[in-house]
């Protein structure tokens, strides 16, 4: 890799976009795939990204006024039948325990043994165990509102896996909060879907469309799902973060009962809301390109990386420390609250391999230093977010002093390239035929660059519902959601003519 | 609550140990037994310690050159088989996962299905899940050391379970390392036994021996065992953290092979090494005494927690002013890097029942401020380590300034009052009846009072293992350590009489 190839990875985007996501993931070294079945390795530089997703959010739900707390990972069946929707959800795949032991069978080769009475279930997720406990810790209106978060890894068998995206196992946060009034808790439903858009804007630099699921498209047992729907660079959409009310009906199965102010017996009304190690791929598909991963300096495990470049000891001793020098100085500066993180790379590899190594991992900033830019005090700077070679001389002094104005420079202009990408790529439509035709690949355009988004006027009729869903599901397209805080003026559906006040977003999706 | 009783918990620790420790995690609500056989729940004040612990370590681990990663929850079944001693130490006691669906049976209720060709076990410990990973990581010697950490809850399905302490699913952190040389392994096989002392000493206020496992005692796999022992206020011994030299052993049962720099083929050399929420049954059983939890500052959710007292609302609006001013001047001031954390208690409840919640959770001051403390610009302050009566006055102005020398007056007394409880019952034994006598409750005594720890040496000649153990097994004793860095003069076996120069703590243990 020491001369630059046309790009770093192979396919590009255009070439073939879902096995450019694999290959960035590879080159960044994010994860890889394991020998259990739809599980991933979470790689080091992948692992420091979920923290720092972590370390913001968990500052923004406690300041919200929630506390982590933490229940068993496994799931009495019983429990998950407690509620239909949500059993209907999640019993299709799910990892059910059944033993308690291995022991050596006749062949001597380790059987499963010590049957449970009842297999337990890997959580999928949490309402019915957390629901549990609730139970018994609400008795009245002043044990009321309980405002818990829980980090955790969650279950899914799903039969086609794709990492960060859809995997066997993830890891996520669920809040799960119970109210004593349903006004209460719908503020808390949008409140933690407000959250959710403020870290996707402010820290993914990933424009997101808040807006509420259609009721196929709804978590099973809730009453409302609101999501924040991403566009990937292919035009698919991403559901990054849910936020459900969940009305009485968990209340209802879990028995989360309250003697209200005036005396009288009530059930909780109850919300959950998470974001997952989804986000991860979401943030690869909306910045990176075809030389690797590009990081939003927000969530950078590394902000800037130092490359030093020498001939022989002599230099190197002086490069070092120079790099050291500018490493401190820079360290004394601070980027949303945390000072900067600063890599000096001094392994001793080749210098454009090593150099490839940081475009590859999306590293914001590399800065170069040679004897030559030693002595002019200067560094050779480089921005992941341009082009590989367009890089350029900046005096030591300048380097430091503006390095938290380069990156928020970068992390803005992430937001806008992306931003202006859904809106080119967002399409109002009035007529089917239209409609079905942009979300059909053209014989001459590459298979798997779709659409985009797609407005247009929908029937919420119930007894539509299968029509559409027909055309739809004969599309490949799914309906991402009603976007919230808009006014359409009276039209027809799309799909049925019926007049409706309703627009939903429409799009392929992962 | 509102008159205090004798102690806040029932039964006191010399009435009935087991159960004041069961009392004592309730009254403090720290966790609760959950529908999950053998789980626990972790409530938000126990989480939030482990938060803190997790906190800490994490930020040392990253100092001495770890990084976080995450592999996967389940491990295929023929991974465990890989080593034989490892198997045969977790195959007892797993979480065994053999369906991936739930489906209606006859009788209309989920039964398992789609069973799994081979069936994954729920981790107990991940080396050779990872072990996996590190072998295809692992080419030559320029990829060594890998140094990772991961976060993540392991299953055994113990039979016997007490919260924190032993139950089926526990969270903790393993490090997993991986080293060219043998030399280099057990070098942080040590370095991590001193981080682990130094975690127990400087936060937790809870002393240490630091030592060696006897052969019986050892990891499944591992050549050599390192743990730090702590004594509980009952004299039991508890094993806080283990740092394992793994040899080649897992190298050779996961295929992690490297070219050294003579072009050689060789197996690496690994280390393992972890803390769990044990960890916090540990701080529990140190510190705590009848009126309940007695946290370390180091470690506590909040320093302080400040007790408005008024009679109307009038008082009630100028004490809260008061108290906001005192929280704001009290998180000016850090205390071990973080600014002091304070809550303001403004429940509507009655004041002798809120105190006596705040001491049963072991907040270390509680600063109450009434009207009449309020013109005499003091407040009436109660440090927890000291006894609940024992408050008195302080001016405003010296509670703000010298509120960190406090908190760490109360954390230098709690670890000293702990290691004198240690020194006070620790005994060298050379004569077995009296070591025996020592293990045998009196008749006057509770039955859960035990002896402490007993030193006395030990003859390390497998032939005689297994005299040893028989005694020992009557007496319900185990060999807790040999403690590191001592010389001790050559004696005689206390069992067996056979000149030996190896001493060992003998404990009853958790």
């Amino acid at each position: 890799m020491s001369k630059a190839p046309q790009s770093a990875i192979t396919p590009t985007r255009t070439e073939d976009y879902p096995e450019w996501y694999q290959q960035v993931i590879k080159a960044a070294d994010l994860a890889e795939n394991s020998p259990t079945r739809g599980c991933m390795v979470i790689k080091p530089w992948g692992y420091a990204l979920w923290e720092n997703i972590q370390q913001v959010l968990d500052r923004k739900f406690k300041e919200t006024g929630h506390v982590n707390a933490y229940f068993p990972l496994l799931i009495p069946k019983s429990f998950l039948e407690q509620e239909a929707e949500h059993v209907e959800g999640f019993a299709k795949e799910c990892a059910v325990v059944t033993h308690h032991r291995l022991e050596a069978g006749k062949d001597g080769k380790l059987i499963p043994a010590g049957e449970l009475e009842e297999p337990f279930i890997i959580r999928p997720t949490s309402e019915t165990i957390i629901g549990a406990s609730y139970a018994k810790w609400v008795q009245s209106y002043r044990d009321l509102p309980i405002l818990i978060n829980q980090w955790a890894n969650v279950m899914r068998w799903e039969m086609r896996t794709r990492m960060f995206l859809r995997t066997a196992e993830f890891l996520w946060q669920e809040g799960h909060t119970a109210h004593a009034t349903a006004a209460e808790a719908v503020e808390e439903t949008m409140q933690m879907l407000d959250v959710y858009e403020w870290f996707a804007h402010e820290y993914m630099a990933m424009p997101v469309i808040k807006g509420e699921k259609t009721p196929g498209e709804k978590f099973p047992g809730a009453v409302n799902t609101y999501t924040i729907e991403a566009m990937m660079q292919d035009g698919k959409a991403l559901q990054a973060g849910t936020s459900h009310f969940l009305g009485q009906n968990f209340a209802k199965a879990s028995g989360i009962r309250f003697q209200n102010q005036q005396g009288a017996d009530e059930f909780a009304w109850t919300t959950s809301w998470g974001v997952s190690t989804r986000l991860i791929g979401g943030l690869i598909m909306t910045h990176s390109d075809d030389d690797g991963l590009i990081v939003p300096p927000r969530l950078a495990p590394k902000h800037v990386v130092l490359l030093p470049i020498y001939r022989n000891d002599e230099e190197k001793t002086q490069v070092l420390e120079y790099c050291h020098r500018v490493k401190k100085e820079l360290e004394g500066q601070t980027y949303m609250g945390d000072k900067i993180r600063v890599e000096l790379d001094a392994r001793d590899i080749r210098g454009g391999e090593k150099t490839w190594q940081h475009i590859k991992k999306g590293t914001p900033i590399r800065a170069e230093v040679g004897p030559r830019d030693m002595q002019a005090d200067s560094l050779f700077v480089g921005r992941r977010d341009l082009g590989v070679k367009d890089k350029k001389g900046v005096g030591r002094s300048e380097f430091v002093s503006t390095i938290t104005n380069v990156l928020d420079e970068m992390q803005k202009n992430l937001f806008n390239r992306a931003l202006a990408l859904r809106e080119s790529r967002t399409q109002t439509f009035t007529d089917l035929s239209e409609f079905s035709k942009w979300f059909t690949p053209k014989n001459d355009a590459k298979p798997e660059i779709h659409g985009g988004f797609a407005r247009a006027y929908w029937s919420a009729d119930p007894a539509d519902a299968k029509l559409i869903n027909d055309k739809l599901a004969e599309l490949k397209v799914t309906p991402r959601c009603i976007p919230l805080g808009e006014k359409v003026p009276p039209g027809k559906c799309l799909f049925t003519g019926k007049p409706t006040s309703t627009q939903v977003i429409f799009a392929k999706n992962y």
